[in-house]
């Protein structure tokens, strides 16, 4: 089972789940998660542009070969949300991913539970831990619950 | 050649059919068929629910992530029709399978012909018994008729 | 707006939800709700068939001309699960919708709720009142809350 | 040639478009944008839940019937993103429309270009000013442009 | 609804559709039935071919220009096998409109049924008559049976 | 490359394509060639049907699980026309792998190539010998030209 | 039947075809055919760009909103290669076509026959006047040959 | 990750990008670039043609097997627009790749920038040298700038 781990990059949520889940048969994929590289990507192969918008134009059009291929080869899609930053790009991801029919699994926080009623509403799952990821693949892989 | 075994979860029906077809290169899948695990597997991951309606909800959504993978995955489909229940699961995967265009395999009773028929008017097979799943598998795969 | 009424053909809920709704912008469609005819049509016109298998499968096939063609072209497809009967092609029709990716409202009953909850699981809205059902037809269509 | 106007819904910039785009051969439709009416919706029509996240939910699915609606049915998806609240519906409708392969605008603030270079890189116009979407409408209806 | 009326060529079996049909909500479309321009029309417009495979080849284009524009928008497809010739385009068109999921009416001579049973299980059904065709389309639409 | 070989099941065109394709890395498939097995596989498995009509349906449709998942597989359908017998499920083939945009190479004979000109519009490559089918196959992947 | 005129915008081809039709239930649609407002559009509407790549691009993206749109919403292309310029938008068009399973016409010219042959082998008709496309186009509608 | 190589034939720069790519996990495809084969393939297989027209057009749907095979394969498509020629076939498979949603990058010449913008607004990066486009294949697989 192919799952594709969208939204957050500044903490260890993959490695949890990646680790978590090791035992069984998925392989992980996602976004570039160094910040910087993600962001400069674009200009850094293909020039550079002296206007901030074309840089980041540039950047988010060379990542979205990697993130648009991840998703529509993805069995699954996981989207986290984290404590900072607007996340537009895990919202964008969530809706990409729902009009495409993947089953989504959201992983969010309480607080943000009224922001996010409209991803969720579109999601097969909404844990708030990295563990629960890895319980809901485990459960549909091997039909064993936790515990 | 990749056969998702959809329905009834209280009899041996799938462990003749895997069993029958061990010689044959098939590939099944199915729902968890652990009915306490299924019944359960929203709460006891995702936390509880006193409202039995949510209890449920949550369950059959962590399902669908395995029961739509597996019926989006297959080559075939293969519904069950047992004796109890009222199976709508059932019934909901047939509809769900005849949609996305996935030959169908009926597996039902005599005595559910006439309730059954706009099922069946949507499959390609429809058998009495596991025997004759596995056959029509052999057959569409080795071009053998039995005997 | 396009809305398919699927499902139970004893009562009069088609009646009420078209009754309720005859102010809004919906052209409702679906099977046909004469019971004799839905189950002879097949062998009516295209001929006799001394094996009721045949018979009801002939019937089945004609019926699924027009039911087929109206979830299709459906916007909104509406599932009712009444008292009585197996009522597979009920859910069967409630599976090929959401396997088409259509909204979908489930009118159903408290008692069924845990046999339906696949069902529920894949439906935008539940509901227990024909009533219910032109609020959130009207609701959808003009943003007008009941009361 | 429809329209569908996602987003933000505290200020008056669909009645900008509107009203700026009334001599154009253009249907426009949205999100219900009565905020109350928008939370409340499914508890209204379909029942109380003490608990808010199904409060939420069943308000966000009765609010689905609709928005998938409009963005399936749109020849052309805008997306506003405003000054206020976290705005994951918005990015959501944006991939949403972006996974169907509709051509989309987004109307944004300066301020927000970075977080938003993922949605702006599935935008075929990225305008600032209500009358800007009118003017890409207008050009693209009737190839005049503005002055 | 729309139906396409594909096949044979010779006789007056879509006159007496249509004209049975004329009290309901149908509209007809189909090939060209007039043989030479049918058969000439790609060199009258485009250029002779002293070749006759690419005379007809040029004439086979044009002609797919209507027929798969017809198939992919009707509602229901009619295939119609007569008595004379080899018929082939009749056929193709049954699977091309099979492929496209379009309930298929096949309105065919008993003598050509084991040649047929192919194309006849992909029908939704199967009649001898013009009458009966009128017969299911008026059902379908009108729920009425004959007699 | 996955081949799907349609058609003629009387003589050994399979088996030359087969034999001259051994170098290639082509994986070959296609009906069962064994005429009996397969006018009787419906009743040999399913049971008896005393209407010839029903005894050749079901044949049909059990045929059809293995003749639509190797088209819908194939990367290339090659349908050969042969010499005797109607062949509509051969042109049938050719239509549904038309409508599902699959490249097509037609195996026929110079006399048909009238009756066979809407067939052979959709085509990519239209031969007369085996040989030529390997050829092409051979050309498609390698580059190689014979001789 | 609605047809997308592509391509070359320096001649009055359109025109011709336009006043051919005129008798025909046809419905036109077309690139912006206003050469310096096609070039600027994106800079008119959303901003000065002082590199030429970005001002060629903002005006390429608001262009793709209207040709997208019409391309998808046609039920036949014709794409038309003049005598100047690299024409690389018009074979663009014609792939976007074809992808798309539309119905193709090609009017260009004999010196262009080696180069457009990829072109060609993805049309059904390739005509060489304006005047033969409006043929093409009564024939498809009426059957009625020139003459 | 499966890469299609579309366009020009004349340079190496094929072999440069292979070359460069070869500790990527990357399966390269891409047309015949053997330019006499692929002039001929058509009459060389499957008969002579007097006529240039169809002695091109045989040849370019023998061509079209592979092409279209490979890019609809194919999970990022490069199109190289070269020095010479028309290089119809390019765009041409551009627009093909893009209607299909397939992530592009062309690889252009900068005094072709103008002629070439709306192929590159449907381009997900545009390089001007080989190594830029294994740079981005490195960026996409590995999240590795270079330098």
């Amino acid at each position: 089972m192919k799952v594709y781990l969208s939204g957050e990059i500044h903490t260890d949520w993959r490695e949890q789940i990646v680790e978590g889940a090791k035992d069984l048969d998925v392989t992980f994929s996602g976004p570039v998660t160094d910040h910087a590289a993600s962001d400069d990507c674009g200009v850094a192969i293909l020039g550079d542009e002296p206007n901030k918008y074309w840089h980041d134009h540039k950047g988010a059009m060379v990542n979205a070969i990697r993130t648009r291929h991840g998703i529509e080869n993805a069995d699954v899609v996981v989207v986290r949300f984290g404590e900072k930053y607007k996340q537009w790009n895990a919202a964008f991801d969530a809706g990409y991913a729902a009009a495409l029919g993947k089953p989504m699994i959201v992983l969010s926080m309480p607080e943000h539970q009224h922001a996010l009623k409209e991803v969720h509403a579109a999601a097969l799952a909404v844990a708030e831990e990295p563990r629960q990821v890895v319980e809901v693949l485990r459960y549909v892989l091997t039909g064993k619950l936790p515990g």
